[in-house]
């Protein structure tokens, strides 16, 4: 609520502060509401300062990580420079996803980490995420073949797509009857699993890759990765982009099979967007024109 | 013992044969040793065939992964060719250690996987066997500090070192307290510390390593590795080269801190060597003046 004053205008400032580091999952109890607060929408003279509003806000694993106690050798991210939206001819939402970070997180991870070559077999882990249902997609465009996992349990999906320009958005709801359903019918995977549903993880991957994994693209570490290695082809790349079957662990699950990286010359690499972000002009020259073919799909809300 | 034929010369020809494969630790009951065979010294024909007579054998932990059963998806190793030997000024046994294999390792471990820039900090695990050691004084030579760690027993060593010429070789034996004492004094590490006397080697690599890990050398796995991993710096290079901690283990320990590799932006590569062969000469060319010069030393007993 805006108050106009002689000098300036005050509004509310409902914010969430966090009030301890999260240690497991996040609970309550590690923040509170303030609704107290009241800001000056009124820019300091002489800078160049700018006043933010929030409208969409992004619920990614990667929030977890900056709830969690900083690690004083952890990367260090610089200052993300602010830019103007030059393209509007896409929903406003996209530019915390399939145009923000997750986005450029698929990109980077798939093309600068994974070095893909056409006709590899990719296997991607938390599938219908928000980055790995676009890694999926990438691989897909490039000429991979392209196998995913989801831990979905088997329940009906509403799923949510968004179209249309910034002003004039529509709404698409589809009904899948799982996260499996929704990666082999909507975002066009060659094949889908449901690892919750695969008694033995080794197995199941032998099955699915009679010839081994040429790229691993890993949004959960643990159990999952171990048994990667295990059916990874020689001279195969491992992007390791987040491990979240461990972040609300006490303590991480081992990783036992590490020896594989010896024995078929292979490796994982750990990577953090911020490293690519001189790459984002590419990377929406490449994506936009497919999100307006309908080449590449976006699911927000699933 | 030969016998001269009217065609042929036969000699007798003592084999160990693999009876079985190694489970854990090599076993004297894995092979046996026949004495019975006899082996023809005339060349096929009309072929380019070569006999062989072996002078020395290196024995490499490599050895061991030879004598386990193979993987189906492990790296398959080219037929590499035999080469005569052109450079005959150094001793003959050189070429199964600095200048076969284990060199060929160090070098190419180092230069091409590690992406080593001029005042890093490398840390080397099983830092006086016969690839670190010439890992700790490449990294030397091209402008790091280098720190190693060995497993010794507190114990005397007297370390043989041969010099001269494959026809005109003479040894020194030198005495070193122990394998950090060969490091530091022989070696040129610039610090070095038993690891088995390290009750909290985490507080150990925060106490040598205070900004951080930027490069490791890993030839042990297991518990060292998932404590370095929380040591790297940020964009730092693990070279997976050989985990012997695990080797006679019948399941290899867990690493509980791949998370690390996420968070700052590391990679782990695991490497063969034969995938470097044809850096084989660039590598003499290297090395060769530098053991001429006394830069570089080898200890092939300790």
């Amino acid at each position: 609520m805006a108050s106009e004053g002689d000098d300036e205008l005050e509004v509310s400032n409902k914010q969430v502060i966090l009030k301890i580091y999260v240690t497991g999952s996040p609970k309550e109890s590690d923040m509170y509401v303030s609704s107290n607060g009241t800001l000056s929408l009124k820019v300091p003279e002489g800078t160049n300062g700018v006043v933010v509003k929030n409208l969409y806000m992004s619920c990614d694993p990667y929030v977890l990580i900056q709830l969690k106690k900083p690690d004083s050798n952890s990367s260090k991210p610089p200052i993300l420079k602010m830019f103007k939206i030059q393209h509007t001819n896409v929903p406003l939402s996209y530019y915390t996803g399939i145009l923000g970070m997750p986005g450029l997180t698929a990109y980077c991870g798939f093309h600068e980490v994974c070095s893909p070559k056409k006709g590899e077999h990719v296997f991607i882990s938390a599938a219908s995420g928000a980055v790995g249902q676009l890694v999926g997609q990438f691989a897909k465009l490039f000429g991979c073949s392209v196998f995913g996992s989801a831990g979905s349990k088997d329940k009906e999906l509403v799923c949510l797509t968004r179209v249309g320009s910034l002003t004039n958005q529509h709404f698409f709801s589809k009904i899948f009857s799982n996260k499996v359903d929704l990666l082999k019918n909507k975002l066009n995977f060659d094949k889908a699993f449901n690892c919750k549903e695969e008694p033995d993880l080794d197995a199941a991957l032998k099955r699915y890759f009679p010839e081994g994994i040429d790229i691993y693209f890993d949004n959960v570490g643990g159990k999952m990765l171990d048994v990667v290695l295990l059916n990874m082809r020689a001279h195969g790349h491992i992007a390791a982009c987040g491990m979240i079957s461990q972040c609300n662990l006490d303590k991480p699950e081992g990783v036992h099979n590490l020896m594989h990286l010896v024995l078929k010359h292979v490796n994982i690499e750990g990577f953090v967007t911020y490293v690519y972000v001189h790459l984002f002009p590419k990377f929406l020259d490449l994506v936009l024109p497919h999100i307006a073919e309908g080449k590449i799909v976006y699911v927000e809300h699933s």
